[in-house]
């Protein structure tokens, strides 16, 4: 098989790296970190049109695609500094959920198998499904934990008769066993769902949800701090979630469930960036954005945005970096 | 089982109709015409969101919902000389097309059996293999023609591996005997697909296809006049396909493959009128009508009126009108 | 008192002609034409913002504010050719339409008693009661035609109990006897208000309405031609009232009750400009310009080139000019 | 009379709770909450637009209308344990503000007769002086408080020559001794607007106004606090008035005069969440949201937010809630 | 030099055609076309953003990238039928525009060096400069006629006091004698620019332009059909310049200097496909499509077309062709 | 030479304050303040259309152009407190970035003669490098010191071979010596550019950039004082240039080259106010407000506040005023 190339519009990359082709391992071997797109909307509740998300994501930047691109904090320049390619989009035909998620899952083990980190651009909020369990062929059951930044804990167990979607994705991984309850933990909860079951059931395998009004009295750091600490006991890696709701629909408009009273960018930026200087991070997501929805690319552009802080948090963590803190022209 | 509802959003009916209840023959009894939506987006190869286009098509108008809709040209009233109910929307899961195609069947189904003409809201147009495989129940396979307006004829065999979505129902129709190919025409084609291969097979089923450029050459009231008379023999009746990329982008934006060189607004409404007024209609659907990519719900707007010159058609040809040409106040 | 300045924004003029102030004989005598706004939106029933036409309708060009506006299929120059001033707008508070409809009265038989032709910038159709009213201080009742271009008779009695409102001032205007009912012609007529006992009233006063089928089976140019010659039997003088929604909502998106299926913006512009080549016009208003709903300022500027088109017939009536029609560089 | 249902579009509900008829007492009796609309628009001095504010606020939720909403903070269901019907529409005709606000008022007084507590929908901010007229039958003059979040203090005697509109409305209140002065706290006010002779006016009656400078200085919850106790002392009830442009212009787009600078959606949310469940709230409304001016329904969401925080507020002030700053997990 | 590759975003190519570098004739011998973006929007009296056209017109189709295109009602295949390559963008620094115009000519002469012919990705209309004073390179001056839709003569001396421009290329053409001014043919001229100066400039020197009311009165299909007898007398080659703004807004909002009362999309789409069926076309720019004021891209969809029926003529007239005006289906 | 006027549209100023001439010296005599447009927009990297920036900034405002601007927090109006004129547009054709410079600088110092504060609205940044030069004149060479609020620091050294463009101009000013590196603060820097050669010829001259984590850690109000201390040593006055997307997106999604977890709109208010209340201004300018990407005027009303709050910080500084954090209402 050859590379499948994208689902929509031209086969563009993630700010222009290279190509690579999951079934030629002369183009993954060595990498660092494979980019791949998941543009399937099928499993969302409400708004379509996340299928236009990893184009949106690979593309929206003002900076000339010339693979430089400095993090100013931190020092590093992740285009630079690490193997980065791009695998295209995985084909999932939009009317099949199943055929969709075996896809994505086995483009997973693929990257895995090749030694990198996959980074999926969603796509609907279902594909994390597909995400983590790829990640089992090498990590086995049970063994990554999963940080998840969300405005919905998505634990729905079934939505018009269905098993798998945007919002049940959580529930089958758990039941699956593919995750602990009690290495999953969720970040920006808020709103009017689920009910006091669902929360029963999410409370009984030890799950740990942050809701806004605990982050609001708490302070975002210390409860991210707390989280990298649960998450990293006796686990042997960690899967970040980004839904992109998470922030404010003032930041994110272009998704497909808003629910007001969000994190800031900056807040959502400084915490990717954080988890991943810190901690094992064995893959990453962006799901839920949606361009048809966005105004003047600002929500495309947050999202490339969180991949980069995420491949600069990486980076970092590798190859060390100086103090995002410290006065920027400091020791230049 | 008791109605179910609209999948998104309130439970609104098309211009505040009446409720009805497939499953309660009472409350289908003695209706003329049933309305109901298919939010079923799935289908479509490019850009999703017509799940939205059931509610649009139903509330969409600037006239109170006051069930008086007086049409000014033909001087019928379609909500008074006609008795029309909304049966809310068929549940379609957007994971799965089979789910939602038989579902649909299902209901026209049950439609037809309560001696009602269904009109359906779509949704992409993959719906209308279901749409118009339900009326076989009551009408047996190869008995009813079908015109259908587009700018694409509709006509793949598989797309991504799978045999059903928006781009394949006709194939599927025609393949499944539900129509035949030399009782099935299709008005407004244009553009770059398909191939000659395709085109080959739609030639030799004995389809036929007015593309714009015979249309501007021949006029349209010629050829609208000449398919009616093509459809109306050896059929029991017919089924109107209304995609409403069939309209230049410039009329109807909110779509989700517009392609330029389309019919005017005005060149729609007359040729569904007409069609209406004068065939034996036994049923019709509105389909690829997407909200997110309207303009000050302008192709809203224009879907909601392709409804109510079917209706007034629909309603002239049962009671008699007078003669839409002659001026307006003219004997009244 | 002294001139009022507009309602919302900056005090700018109709493509930045000479201020008057219509308490000031000095600044209006010899005036050709005075353009006025009447920025009262409240009689709409349904979607407001016509009070932000005015600004719109002045403002809205890519040419330069230069004076110039050379017409190039008649060879004259109405900024050139013509006095023209803009009085402001009326003050024309949103909580009271008496209050503004008088208002804007005043100001027309200001405008009239300088021996001006009036142009009216809506603001909502309730104002052209108020237009032609101003009217009769100097040519009395029943002696001005109106040839009325819209979607919608607007010939209803009562609203939500109100006897003025955009939909009911044809009604005032001929139950005062202040214009006769056959001497008032509707173009562009459609869609499916109002029912039959008002279209009968209409009917036997005489009134003429030219629904779009009629247009469109006899063409606009007869109609238009027929219409011209029906206003002038006995008549001291034309008003043309156009609501921006008699184009179709592709030409015209930026309206507050559009209904598909109308003219082209090349239909209404060459019919404005042959009334006012033709015909005596004493009054012209341009209402319900919405920009809210606008996109990339399109009705805007239609709506600036039917004024332009209406100012260059009558420049053209007064002062002769090319035939439109001849070859552009003909003669020069 | 019956209900007279909804002044645009169809007859929905906030939320699609149940519908009651003020002039049937059999469907109000036991209600906690009655939701009205007052869809005015006509007191605005910009932007109008917000006559399909109710519509927008009762219809705008991704969750389905499956009247649950479970609070995820509080542990509360306000749908579930409220009574809480909706009144459809006051009949207020654009033209006329005196008629809107007479309507409004009787509405009000008919809600507070059964008992239940008025939330009404505007509509611009002109209404709330009807509104809170409407609770002096109940509770008589000068005795109901009121918290007031807006960018704008409202305070103006005379606009165009008009005692009452959007910015006119506290001035009548407190004029007409229907509030103290004393009794009336402004949140979130900022700008340029009023000068100094109206702020004397209000500092002479007693007024508090927290500017955003100050509220920035000393902490919003601080300012809440303060307030609460404030109008707490000798009064007998609290209505809240909610401007959506007290949010910055990011958080709320849609609304006809943005001030840059304003609370945070969060900030609206939390303070509204308190006050309910503080204080004796008999009343509130959400006015200024203007969908033509919003984006992606962001603005929209975040009104219908602001009512469910107050509903769910007045839930847990009732029957007990959780702590919203204990882990959400905590105790299912 | 290695390829510049493209101004703005990714190095994409129009349809995804394969890539050549002007520098290396092994990339582009052979080449019937090449395609090539000049994204330089300095040049526009209005609205700047066309720099930002040629990824529109490049990108925006939703059917796949595959490289096959079969135009329906000829026949033939532009992308397989021709061999077309993309050079990618010309290098055109937004701040000088006689360095970009230098750019733009010696890519073209590069491009007829080669033997190809140019198609031009605008970019604002001063480029069309550069374009034809590159083909004089092979053809010398006054050899290539001009075929230019526009609503606009675009035939200023200076504007603000600059030569070159959106607005003086023509004149700049025909001062420097790189074309005749009788070979030089404008349709669709409309509208208040410019004055009677420069119209007799224009017919003095024997230019023909075809203003629309012409082209009412006679026909369009008369008036190219006179348009390209009239440039094939004694010229070796026609260039066709299309300014987008040729078409009525409604159908291309997404330009800089709209003028209502223009061409519909069918009216363009047929003409460009009859001359290049007919006439000896030697180059085609499409210049002023302004992606920010597009709506739903049907701007940039309508550009991709024009130019995908440009190279479908130019297949025809090579190859023949159907008739477009038989049946689709007849004799495939 | 006459007043110039505007470069686009009709000759508004700002808030409708009197015009001046810089020719005539009558009317610029006794100006506190001479506000001028720069509507450059050729020199961005990125997306175009800074030129409609001065008229937004000029019109964009919901309070009646009343010369009425009374501000809340300080009790100052700096439209009654200061004599504040707009001297128009300057001259700057798009095509030539040193012929519009040059204009820009020969306003400013003819700004500064006549003893009057600049204030200047742009156009791209490119401009700021002409503003600072144009004060050379006045006050010599490094003497002057900048506090730049940025995303971006601007310092590059050619782009596509330029010198002169948006991202250079800091690397103009101080390669020239206009203004000393170490009296050059940069505040609200972030993302992915430039590398490290330049940081490193940033910091090697004393730059000071406040990147936007330093700022998250240490307080944006820290900053800022210890920016006013820095800038305020051996320098004879500050120049402010505020490019609008240091803001958030969400706040200013209006601008070109927009990056997410930028300041909030309060933020920059504040700061631009308290910088003008304490320190030695001597010129601002507000750069990057984009219309064609601006959504509900947000960030045009936010660029227009900026200016506001500069004008009464400054009037404060003259005349004394309120402290901003005391209550509202205290001894008015």
């Amino acid at each position: 098989m050859s590379r499948f190339g994208t689902l929509y519009g031209p086969d563009v990359t993630f700010l222009s790296v290279d190509k690579c082709d999951l079934d030629d391992q002369s183009t993954t071997k060595n990498c660092d970190i494979i980019v791949i797109g998941a543009p399937y909307d099928g499993g969302t509740s409400y708004r379509s049109g996340t299928r236009f998300g990893p184009q949106a994501l690979r593309m929206t930047d003002y900076i000339p695609h010339d693979r430089l691109r400095p993090h100013l904090a931190l020092g590093v320049d992740p285009l630079q500094d690490l193997v980065i390619k791009d695998a295209g989009d995985v084909c999932t035909p939009p009317t099949d959920i199943m055929i969709s998620l075996d896809a994505v899952t086995e483009s997973i083990e693929m990257i895995t198998k090749a030694d990198a980190i996959p980074i999926i651009l969603g796509g609907d909020h279902s594909i994390t499904y597909a995400d983590v369990r790829g990640l089992t062929a090498k990590y086995g059951k049970g063994r990554i934990a999963v940080i998840h930044f969300d405005a919905h804990p998505d634990t729905a167990d079934l939505e018009l008769g269905q098993l798998h979607g945007h919002g049940q994705w959580v529930r089958r991984l758990i039941d699956e066993e593919i995750t602990r309850g009690d290495r999953f933990i969720q970040m920006g909860i808020r709103g009017y769902w689920p009910g006091s079951d669902v929360l029963k059931w999410m409370s009984d395998l030890g799950m740990r949800s942050y809701e806004m009004t605990e982050i609001d009295s708490r302070g975002l750091d210390t409860c991210i701090k707390e989280a990298i600490e649960a998450v990293s006991k006796d686990t042997d890696g960690i899967f970040i979630s980004v839904d992109i709701d998470v922030c404010d629909p003032a930041y994110a408009p272009g998704t497909g469930t808003p629910e007001p009273g969000g994190l800031t960018s900056r807040q959502l930026l400084n915490s990717i960036r954080n988890i991943c200087m810190t901690a094992p991070v064995v893959g990453l997501d962006l799901v839920e954005m949606c361009p048809a929805y966005d105004h003047a690319d600002i929500t495309a552009l947050l999202g490339n945005r969180v991949i980069l802080e995420a491949l600069s948090g990486i980076a970092a963590k590798r190859n060390g970096s100086r103090s995002p803190d410290a006065p920027l022209l400091q020791n230049r």
